[in-house]
């Protein structure tokens, strides 16, 4: 799997790449961008950094901030894109499905099980070519993300243990089978079977105790518009109690949903990661 | 002249407001965003960001990775779009003259006089504006900007000392009578006569003397694309020399001429105002 390399800068003293590849998950070529810290030569402990819907690989890339944190803490960052795109590829005119948001799932129903293989396309295909490509540690490997991609962070860390030993998110849709975003996305790419959708949960797989003994730091903005309707952050703090997760929720007064926010705290997610990696 | 507050975000711990004003100066509405930090009332000094080429008030804003400084260091940023805009303002296809190109003078030529007057709009509605609206000290006052904003910074703070106590750059267009970029505008918006260029010129004001005594902060990327043709950070280390200026000229190896290189020295440019305010 060929690694083409578009662009690439030199920012806090790392290399920052943004490349594209084949992706057997998808069939398509795929995007993300990867933050190499400058000085040691590695292999480096990383951290995927799933976005949320709208995004591409460039949004958290140029907006977040993170790389003068990610230099000094020694951490390399790989932002990819949100889902599978490109005119042979399934869309939708609505901004919350189709291209744009995958939602880090498999899609099995028509239009969208062709190419809209997400969960695939991060947890093998993404984690092989970074891999391969660059100096990484796969041994100290987390995840995390905003919005969709907390949601993505969240449920593919509790399922792939074995892959992200840290897990991280901002303002994540906590539990998508109760909200619009999520279940409008998951009737489309999984099903009228709700059965299918509680995997996919993250307060359903934190209750049932799949992240007992894990350490899980959230932030959530007090102002963000979506605050009530689609994240519900209270799921997630009732869940943790439940299932026995270690995880740290902090409501942070006044912030919405935007880069701003995530500009404000990213330097202690990735000295989050860091300390546990 | 009444501000309208457009969209206002919390970040790092102030506030962000993107806001759009009637400008005499321009003749039209003109955009700008601030940032002021949280903790003190105020009046807070501060530093006007100019952008460069292509911009808006946006591209500083979300990309700078400023703000998380600047709230450390109590420095308020306030940064205007690049030129006025609009159906009824002159414009040219290319993206180095008309619209997003105002090059920080007054036109005196056809079609550009009515509308671009950025040197005006800069020094005189920008600045009441602000200063109306937001708890800013008006006698701490510095300015900086990036390749045709690192040109305006320059200019500005030089043709009106009394205005901006404090300068820096990225990347400056050092000598834009000397360069594709600044002979092409300058002859565009000031007409064929060039002795009304050379008040336009950082370096010839600063080999007249104009600079002597004061500290300009330059950081300039080795790798920069521009950097030969259009940049010429030499002319500018020799007229510093000839004026008696108190130039500290870096320069950055491997650095490009993105906002990826901003933002990795930004953080100095902040705190070097912050200290001399």
């Amino acid at each position: 799997m060929a690694l083409e390399i578009i662009q690439q800068h030199k920012v806090h003293g790392g290399t920052l790449s943004y490349v594209r590849h084949a992706s057997q998950a998808t069939g398509t070529p795929m995007r993300f961008s990867v933050f190499i810290p400058g000085e040691a030569k590695g292999p480096h402990p990383y951290a995927i950094w799933l976005s949320g819907l709208t995004c591409t690989e460039d949004n958290f890339t140029t907006k977040a901030g993170a790389y003068g944190h990610a230099a000094q803490a020694g951490l390399a960052i790989v932002a990819p894109d949100t889902s599978p795109r490109g005119e042979g590829v399934a869309d939708d005119p609505a901004y919350d499905l189709g291209q744009g948001a995958g939602f880090y799932v498999d899609a099995t129903q028509p239009p969208w099980a062709p190419h809209f293989s997400m969960e695939t396309y991060v947890t093998a295909d993404l984690l092989s070519a970074v891999e391969d490509g660059f100096p990484l540690d796969p041994a100290r490997r987390g995840i995390f993300g905003h919005s969709m991609g907390g949601h993505g962070a969240l449920t593919l860390a509790l399922r792939h243990p074995e892959l992200f030993r840290t897990v991280s998110a901002f303002a994540p849709i906590a539990s998508p089978t109760r909200c619009p975003w999520g279940r409008k996305a998951f009737a489309a790419y999984l099903g009228p079977n709700e059965t299918a959708w509680a995997e996919h949960d993250a307060v359903l797989l934190i209750a049932q105790g799949r992240a007992r003994g894990r350490s899980i730091l959230v932030d959530q903005g007090g102002a963000d518009n979506f605050l009530a309707e689609q994240l519900k952050p209270d799921l997630l703090e009732a869940a943790a109690k439940e299932g026995g997760a270690d995880l740290t929720l902090r409501m942070q007064d006044g912030y919405d949903h935007s880069y701003f926010f995530i500009s404000s705290f990213i330097g202690d997610h990735v000295a989050w990661h860091a300390a546990r990696l």
